[in-house]
């Protein structure tokens, strides 16, 4: 099984707290250490790092360590690898375009009877379960809407889709076009808020802490999302199995 | 006017001594300081660096240095905004899929009457005459084939769209599927194929020398493809206007 990690955020914010807990659990905390990924959406355009090192000790975890990349939708994956190989072409996320938006995936669980999701305008470049699914997921959203539809459109489309690939396995998923972020839970994903008054946050994968009222304005509203809770002295809420959440501007959006 | 850099092979290289030369040019030894980018193939996957601060000073260029993949195509483009605004969505790679290999595409010059360019299926997410160009050229390829043809069907349906982008203004190009890079001359393209005997190049951009024959095995071969030559002391050779070449395991293609 895998590790995701999500944030949705009202304002632009950098991820570098989160993940520098997150990252090790690519081999240090955890053993998925089978290659990793983060995408950054900065207004339309995106920014997709991948590795095939665990995220412990990649040099593209450096980088986004140092380099403090301000987004408002950021997805990441590390990967302990069910189906397919360890390469570049089988590491998540995965990106496409869709109605002339980018389209990031990343997807923990194993998915069977694959047939069935024969996807045909997407196609998968690697040979993994979650990739051939988010194909899949993009085609049936371009055979029902030539456009782009409402968020609410969409909302239910996906929540059809979702349900649909959750009868071939487990299917934890993150995806977002940029504007949304959808969480789609069938075993383990938690999330949290974070808002005014904000608080002090500690890592539970290392001895870090962050005083979130220093970093932060008054408005600021965020949204993390993450397999297991990332710190050790907030409350997260546990998605349930078939739960479909949108964020938008770090919340969660009535349906 | 932007800056193009490609690199074919026949085994994976890194390209750090070109890129340290190219890069320079990304706002200290030319003015193309409007973002940059470099997508690197791994066997069938991809990996896109992109930033949107200048070549010469992003850390995302200083990572492509300290940490050399190795890559059998490259393609990589400083930009000097002629159309659209500065910002992620514009910076060049682009990057699409299509029959389940991903597509790279960097585009120097500049295209008018783009409307008779309008591409279907794969919609620009930025507002560069480039993306919608590199659209428009897969919609064409998706049209004629239904699957992915051979190399010399790609060649003569490329050496057709490219000869009609090229009515609609100034069109040098590079494109690879992983597998063939393409190099599309409008105005100014230049190759280099480096093979036994190795010798000393030295960077036209910067004092920087490396002698190839320590770096290489005896039967390795490399294609380099700038906008201008990269060294001084080599010899480069010139494409002709309206010339589409094809660049496979480090040499051309005839066609």
């Amino acid at each position: 099984m895998c590790q995701l990690l999500g944030m949705n955020c009202n304002t632009p914010t950098d991820i570098v707290f989160s993940f520098e807990g997150f990252r090790r659990r690519g081999g240090l905390t955890a053993e998925h250490a089978d290659g990793w990924g983060i995408a950054f959406f900065e207004d339309a355009g995106c920014r997709l790092f991948l590795d095939y090192l665990p995220s412990s000790s990649s040099p593209v975890a450096d980088l986004v360590r140092s380099y403090p990349i301000k987004s408002k939708n950021v997805i990441s994956h590390i990967r302990k690898a069910t189906q397919g190989v360890i390469n570049l072409a089988n590491t998540h996320p995965f990106q496409r375009e869709l109605w002339g938006k980018y389209w990031i995936f990343a997807h923990n669980g194993n998915l069977t009877e694959l047939a069935k999701l024969e996807p045909s305008r997407f196609q998968p470049v690697g040979n993994t379960d979650s990739e051939q699914a988010f194909c899949w997921l993009l085609d049936q959203l371009a055979q029902q809407f030539s456009v782009m539809p409402s968020r609410i459109e969409l909302h239910q489309a996906l929540s059809r889709i979702a349900a649909q690939l959750a009868q071939h396995g487990c299917c934890n998923f993150l995806l977002s076009n940029g504007e949304t972020l959808w969480a789609h839970c069938s075993t383990a994903l938690h999330y949290i808020v974070r808002q005014a008054p904000f608080t002090v946050a500690h890592l539970s994968d290392m001895d870090l802490t962050v005083d979130f009222s220093n970093e932060t304005r008054p408005n600021d509203r965020v949204a993390v999302i993450a397999t297991q809770p990332l710190t050790d002295n907030e409350t997260w809420t546990a998605m349930q199995p078939g739960e479909l959440l949108m964020f938008v501007d770090g919340e969660i959006q009535k349906t």
